[in-house]
């Protein structure tokens, strides 16, 4: 045997930590750490080569770290490989034009997609892959643990304990990763008080800490104003809610960003309780707080959510509902990504969102030419999850739509929703998606789809629903898509007789068969029509950011 | 608006939570109590039709709290939602027996199976849905919230933080659903200390701790003893290293509890070193420190492991091995079966594992008529995510044996394997699982299947390898599984000209097809024979418990 022979040390990371922490030591920087220091400590702590976890997350944004990072010396810190959810802010992609990070592995990119683009093309930048968030988290824990990770918090004690509140995010799966790997955490936080609301990080997990000079950039990515909801919306929400929501009996669910969710979220107190489905539906969340379902919330058809991160203004209203939302014993909320993904996979019987492109086998991608942007958690909330095993009434439906009467299981519903052009009149459905080309691109295995087709069970549009559980082959499945495409090219190029077909069979079916005028479909129909309404809605303890507010 | 005009309460959930602790307040009982008080305090503070959380996990017993919860006034208590991971000590089923708990909804009950299939039967309970843990801790933040949790931790402070240590396992994902809805967490530790070794829960998510009057139970699951590997395991476990894990490259794997994954671990020392593997497979694991694996490290074949849980006399060698175990700044290790999970999920790219039967489709299930057993952590580790967006070799030849080259993604190689009878010379192989019968029995909506059909990519037994991801239709699955199947009747019953037509094409292969000669398949060929082995091997690090130690 030769374990007695070897020589081989086993605790190589342990000594690296000590090695790192001795020369942070060496410069007298301390567990506390004024902000002028933090970039000699991150040139002190962090080696080339290695991996960082920048807490970039969907909403909040250790962005004076980012900063900091970015600023540092490029023949000092090189070839870094970063790992984080979100690819957010300019200086996220500084680190790789200013030759300090090489390597990436991310989930969503968002706004830097364009940027991110060219400079893939250029070779400055190397994808590892993209990943759906809690994919990320679980490689965290496996080939992609980081050595050092930049986290942002509320406040510190003087111990080190981390407050996150309602921000949380993904912040306790970052940090264990980390921590329990030999690796450094440092955070960047608002505040340092005497003591914190609650303690979200223990201290021990912790090992700088710095009160940046301003508070960390959080993004009100999930506030839509009702203003701008328009009447196509309307329709195809009374048609997702009556063809889809009342159904199946959807009771629990998650929604996608964007205006056609929001129509939804907003005639919940009014044609959803009109239709009788107040309790029947809609009861059971993983969704951030959106400002848009306030009124639902406000008129009881809400029972609970689980929110992945917050949102900004929401704070208040979140703390005095604290029925419906989690929130720790000092009243504010507590987020969790890794969980809320968890609830999203796992407990939720419906994902629906919305995308830029589908193709013919109902294939959906965000990512479009000359902007690689990622998918967040759509590819996990999207799918089937083949690992689930208890069952209501929903899934079951779906199963036996999808498999018969003999179905060994029920099937998640997956709807996506999409007018059938978007701005400048782009057809959203399409012969072949933008992905395709993005492959040869990005020089990658597989084309970037966010959701596979086979997961896809409904594709709402103004034209109608496309029920695609009930389709039978391939054929039939591309002309039911071809059946809501309006006058899209696709949509054009139906095979009309078929399409009937597949209408008279419940396939395919327009307003008129579920039984809705359109010409209801008016703003009327929304609880609120304004940030204001909602508001009002909340007892004006929702207080929007600034640009949400006109009056 | 209706919001002006509504009374409705927004707190109740924390008015319950008030009220239960003024209970407890009124009969002096305060954060820390005696054992003596478990039983007046769980009385005040669970309420009649609450939802209990009661820490039973794969591993790690809350014994006291459940014993206490037991010997409760079944006049006072009743009604009681018990949600828990595994239902693995007799007081678990008490409960039931009792009158004290009337639904549950859990995950898996080994040892208890036949018991609790009785007292289904018996209508004494309810059962909700049976789980994949992280399934049920999705419901935890959704639809099956705590009112109440009842966990187990290693140590307590004064101020109420816990150290769990290495059996963290699912400690955090109960508390974080408990804590944050209002809920009251009680904590059995085995010691009070002044200073813990490091915190990991916090105390203000924790309300009473009472130190138990003995250390709370841990059951060795994973400890398999070298001694009764059998020749025909060792043959099957270079069949799956030749034919499998070598063809594919598979680096980030998850294996099953068993003497055949435990043969495989045995071996990579040896045997795939040999072949030139190391290195190249089995580098990153999501694992349970299992001792059969002590060699395979000690010899360098292992980058990383995550675990769901520790392994009880294996906490030394743990501490020494900090490079290969996530482990804390105190130099224990942490396990969080959530992390795990999700990293077996989404970030391995096999699951191999064991099962009772399997059907003709490869439908697997361990639930056999007279005992309802549930599947634990196998039906989301041996599932194919259809949210995984990153590429890996053996991902992508998996992927493009069953999609051909124009495949839009990989695949996750799951694998069964096993002999074709088991004890008892009862045939694993059947025509119809007794998850059907099983179904009816329970009134359940679906049969309890383990692993679908259709994620099953291979089957292995002694008489060879199926690879069903080249199969083409039903009849060639049926025909490839029949191919390996021996001498059951499901075996015996194969279309013999078939079978060689799917060998032509290397979808069934014998040992000789793979160049291995079974002679050479001897107990020799294992690192380590004995536990006593193993306790050399990890240099006197590993101390296995009394029960396995027969020198």
């Amino acid at each position: 045997m030769n374990h007695l022979g070897t020589s081989k040390l086993w605790d190589t990371k342990k000594r690296g930590r000590q090695r790192r922490l001795a020369r942070a030591a060496s410069l007298r920087l301390d567990a506390q750490i004024t902000p002028e220091q933090i970039v000699p400590l991150l040139q002190a702590v962090i080696e080339p080569g290695d991996r960082v976890c920048l807490e970039g997350n969907n909403q909040k944004q250790a962005d004076f770290l980012a900063d900091s990072l970015a600023a540092c010396d490029p023949q000092q810190l090189h070839h870094l490989h970063m790992v984080q959810s979100v690819l957010a802010l300019p200086s996220h992609l500084d680190l790789f034009e200013n030759g300090i990070a090489s390597r990436l592995d991310f989930s969503f990119s968002g706004p830097q997609g364009g940027r991110l683009a060219r400079l893939v093309q250029d070779k400055q930048i190397e994808i590892g892959a993209i990943h759906t968030y809690l994919e990320l988290f679980g490689r965290y824990f496996t080939d992609l643990t980081p050595n050092v990770c930049l986290i942002a918090a509320q406040a510190a004690d003087a111990a080190g304990n981390l407050y996150t509140g309602p921000n949380t995010e993904d912040t306790p799966a970052i940090v264990e990763a980390t921590a329990f790997r030999s690796g450094i955490v440092i955070a960047q936080v608002n505040e340092r008080v005497d003591t914190l609301p609650r303690v979200d990080i223990p201290a021990d997990w912790v090992d700088f800490t710095v009160v940046a000079p301003r508070p960390n950039y959080i993004e009100p990515l999930f506030t839509r104003d009702p203003a701008q909801i328009t009447e196509v919306q309307i329709l195809m929400a009374m048609m997702a809610i009556k063809g889809i929501y009342a159904e199946y009996g959807v009771q629990r669910l998650n929604h996608g960003i964007g205006f056609d969710t929001a129509a939804i979220e907003l005639l919940l107190p009014t044609y959803a309780t009109d239709l009788g489905l107040k309790g029947k539906i809609c009861t059971h969340w993983a969704l951030n707080p959106h400002p848009t379902l306030i009124p639902a919330i406000e008129s009881g058809c809400v029972e609970s959510i689980h929110s992945f991160g917050s949102e900004v203004g929401m704070e208040n209203y979140i703390a005095a509902r604290p029925d419906v939302f989690f929130t720790g014993r000092d009243g504010s909320m507590r987020s969790n990504r890794a969980f809320s993904q968890t609830a999203g996979l796992y407990a939720c019987d419906m994902f629906i969102g919305s995308t830029l492109q589908i193709d013919l086998a109902g294939n959906s991608s965000t990512a479009t030419t000359g902007r690689i942007t990622g998918f967040g958690g759509a590819p996990n909330m999207g799918s089937d999850p083949h690992g689930r095993r208890h069952a209501s009434a929903a899934w079951l439906k779906a199963g036996r739509e999808a498999g018969g009467p003999d179905a060994i299981r029920g099937r998640k519903l997956v709807v996506q929703t999409v007018e059938t052009f978007r701005e400048h009149m782009t057809p959203v459905f399409v012969e072949e998606l933008d992905a395709w080309q993005l492959k040869a691109t990005m020089e990658a295995e597989l084309p970037p789809i966010m959701i596979y087709g086979d997961d896809v069970t409904h594709i709402v549009t103004e034209e109608g629903i496309a029920n695609l559980l009930l389709c039978r082959s391939a054929q039939e499945r591309a002309q039911a898509i071809r059946g809501v495409a309006g006058f899209t090219p696709v949509g054009m190029a139906r095979d009309r007789r078929m399409v009937e077909n597949l209408r008279d069979r419940g396939v395919v079916r327009r307003p008129e068969d579920l039984g809705i005028d359109p010409r209801l479909a008016t703003r009327d129909m929304l609880a609120a029509r304004s940030v204001k309404d909602l508001v009002k809605w909340s007892g004006d303890l929702y207080t929007p950011p600034s640009r949400f507010r006109n009056w």
